[in-house]
């Protein structure tokens, strides 16, 4: 079995972190492939670039998808979900949906910790129907490229967001909303009362849960016949519109 | 590893039906021990039976929680859920918020197939987030009873509701609202071309993830000290109170 | 005409309170049976006491129901209410959704006080249709046990928070939320410029207001047929599924 | 006591018959002032006469306010409610918020009996947060003015609506919104399975209800100082600014 | 063209200011006739005022929509707006929906600046289906009046509210609700980083691009014929129940 | 003055028709630079092809926004809206966004007319805020590919459809909801009782009554510094980065 770890950001360093955090959670039996987006932002912050990161995305999953069991969409926006969701002949998971599902599966109160515009964090919990549980949202005193050159200092301001979420706003359960933040939530979690999770440990979790199912593919999910593109790589094209298109 | 399965019915061939389904679907490592509410309706299907369901499965879970590292509620109301998962020391999953929560990662518009009381469900997926998603839902022309009796019918009931939530409201996944249906997705889905899922596999696949992250017990669910009780029975005392209240 | 009061808390002191706000209340014509539930917290503050205390009450209520020409439940959380409602002959009445239904035909912005647990009453009052009038909830700085021993003290705090309530939140009216705050408003009204509500004092006038409109018993609410539970009291089971069962 | 019954419809008729079904309404006590708006539409049917009737409601309201212990809008539309509210010096109830508050303490599902425009109603029901328990609205096939010509004929339509409600809708409580079905709910009560309830019966016996906690003037009532308007009656003027102005 | 603006406050310094702003916005081809209420209060700020403002309006509709192309409510509780619309033959505006739409059109949280009673702003936005974009409401340190008599007063109390508004609450979009700004916008955009919008400004453009869409006038909206109203003004009667009523 | 219309699906013949349009709506003193997208779906029908006509829009924006002084996307399901309003120095506006608003403007109950995909213009209407004002959506019975080959079928197919919508559904405004219908609101309005919308008639109009408004950039809008992207056209580094990036 193999999970596709995709991440639309351009930082090869972030792949790095989060498919270290994905081979922790996968079960035995599983290998990944973890790929970084050829093309976009750095790290992605704002709408338009998550616009970029769908497509990059998207192309990703069409040069990839034959070999995969389950795909994890690497990036806290969850970039591209729903529409990756429709193609892909797996189960796709985002790792921000999958951290804010297992939050309301432990507590009544979720608290958000990210790297910044907590508008479009609180958007996106809406979104998955958990927005009236969200107790708060917290931007850490950091940013997401030190993950990677300077661990320690994301550690500490993720610590000091959630010490102001569980105490100025009642928070039950934490979640780390951001790709650099995967594999530091258990280490975090020894030091508060309230579970801690990370998108990653939760999204590749739920991958192979998913997975496990096995179940069919949707026939909504067939390439659609008699409609056409134009200007896609061969691969896209086949993916959406059947071999040969 | 041990899941702790809560049949809030008095009906032991439920227990059954839930336990193998619940077997089939735990990873390696993890045994269950699966029990039958002592008293309480046959099979629960008003508020008034959750009501006695709830404390049942209360004096269940106190007698019981010491053995187990997740809790499965086998009953489709998610019978007591909130409150149980305030006061065990480990996970508890109800099985209709286990199969929404995995429907909503799979698909657009949710079916629900059940034995009755459409209304109680319709409320149950908002209180989880999901309600906006509800397709449809239909109640299938079978009795839960019939699931260890006649499963051939109740099979073929649950059929032709799924039919219908399909063709007339579009539904792109099911689920099947009902611990007597326990078992039966798999051989469903073979049918059709959505995936379709039910609460018991769901459930006892999130609990083993739940379990797997290795949460600390939220500070929130410690006993409370300086509050107490009278009338309840020694570990349900205990679970709430502390040891000797 | 008779009231039967039920108190899911086992604190006789707070179903003396309430009783005598109650009779205070009653019309010309009624009298009140009050009673304390034999089990349970002392005083409810959490979802699982309110389980318990719901199973406390629908055997109270199994018990005394053939005498009651209304039924008002009076603890704060209107412990068990929909339930009760679906099986009782007659209206039954929570004290919570009492008050904040008069507040509702009284002002636009509704203050709550409560002993604690704020999330639980925001949670109430929306499920009665008023989460968005609710101004703001404050919790009194008293325990709700110092009602009968030093009520000068909780009527301080509740002072306190209305003022709150009223300069901070701009509460047009109050609601206090809490069965040992019985008979306390109609004092405190005098002292602020706003109305101050009591939910034992609202309901047990809503009580009387829907029994004189002398409404049919709903056919959906007659015991069920064909149906059966174990393990109950004879009272409950005939309550439930019929007299003999 | 005092009631005073203000009719914004220009019909006589039914001021009548909402009059009657008030007295048989009203506690030991209370008298009754019933009026009917000096100008706009015979009987309202549009948001437009809804804006005429409500200042017809306002001149009379200051013109009579000083007698009223409580104020009952007999319109269904509540027309002018929140606004009379504002500035009357007693409680004023609307009848459709009256009855439909009344109905979400009996039942989970609210139909509606209307003699037309049920989008303003339905817009009414949300307003007063029960828009989610609305089950269905039906038009009655009569007119309004029929109801003191040919009451035998609205009586028979209304009875229709009802069923289809209860039967197709699963309404498991029923309100009639329009003024000229006061005094209908008791007799068709009989021969349905679930109550019944009217607008004029339940305002009554609210306004009662809350004239009865005797509660202070709220200071946000009072007439405001330091403001002014211009070619309003002399009542009016002085209810608004105080006296002289 | 001719475009009717309404101002429903009985201050004709406001009329002045705001036909001063829509003649600056109209496109070449129209003129304006702006009327000021003939009754009602100085500056409305309350419900009971809108009430008045309504009936006032409605009457000078009636006077004056045969000679209209379009229709601008010039208060910024935008009164009478829906029952103006269903009976006015030609497009009705008010300045408040169109400044909130226009809002929404160019930004994600607007910040509204008002002269009070900020809870009937939040119920206004609300009903315009951009309640949740509202990213806060500051009233500003003037009154109405002083627009025309000491106008730079006003507009510096306006600028430091949008400075709030940006600055604490992240608005990226200000609305100015209130008659008395109109014409403000343009002088503060100057100053602040974000786009400030005035109602009379944008419902003047609005009321001009909807006249120009040529649309027939629904027929929902002719004089309803078999019906009738008592005491009104002519001209009232001939729009509402067709001439010779 | 400059429209830049941009055109995500990559059917010249849609852009032809929507440009045709815009002409007509323009006000004088504007040209029009009407573009259509180098790659992607030839129709767009799917939120797949929605996430290649977002990557397109944005490369076309980047090229050619120094020209423009506001943007209209014309392709119904307003892709790259948000995306491209947070980096377009100038306004942007969608079609489908421009019409519903518009439609909320002039009636209560807004009716629907697409090619297909009814559940993603559902969520559309319900992000902008009117999705309760949705009174029915209908699928025409047409392809949008035969808008320009067999432009009087797609007429017809419009007209049946609208038929439904305010027969069926009590619509009071209608909006046709796809690129291709551009053009055919005025024809179909003279057949029918209510007002007929098109997304790039209302859209072009808007764009002009923004632009009118000559607001500031708002700074949020400026390229972001000490960011960086890879792999994209050095128009879209430099609108994203600034230039030389």
């Amino acid at each position: 079995m193999r999970l596709l770890l995709l991440n639309a950001n351009t930082s090869a360093g972030v792949t790095e972190l989060c498919a270290a955090a994905a081979r922790t959670a996968l079960p035995q039996g599983w290998d990944i492939l973890a790929l970084t987006a050829p093309f976009g932002a750095k790290i992605i912050e704002s709408r338009v670039e998550n616009v970029i990161g769908a497509y990059a995305l998207l192309n990703m999953l069409a040069e990839h998808h034959a070999a995969a069991d389950a795909v994890l969409i690497a990036v806290s926006y969850d970039t591209g979900l729903a529409a990756l969701r429709d193609v892909a002949p797996c189960p796709v998971v985002g790792m921000s949906q999958a951290s804010l599902l297992t939050a309301s599966l432990l507590g009544d109160r979720i608290g958000l910790v990210t790297f910044g515009t907590p508008h479009l964090y609180r958007e996106l919990a809406a979104s998955y129907g958990v927005g009236e549980r969200v107790a708060g949202i917290e931007v850490a005193k950091a940013r997401a490229a030190e993950a990677y050159g300077a661990p320690h200092k994301v550690r500490e301001a993720a610590h000091e967001a959630i010490t102001r979420l569980v105490e100025r706003d009642g928070a039950d359960v934490v979640v780390l909303c951001g790709a650099a933040f995967a594999g530091m939530a258990e280490g975090l979690a020894s030091e508060v009362a309230v579970p801690i999770l990370d998108g990653v440990t939760c999204g590749t979790r739920l991958c192979a849960m998913l997975a496990g199912l096995a179940l069919p593919r949707g026939s909504a999910k067939a390439p659609v016949t008699g409609r056409e593109g134009t200007g896609l790589s061969a691969a896209l094209a086949a993916m959406l519109y059947g071999p040969g298109r």
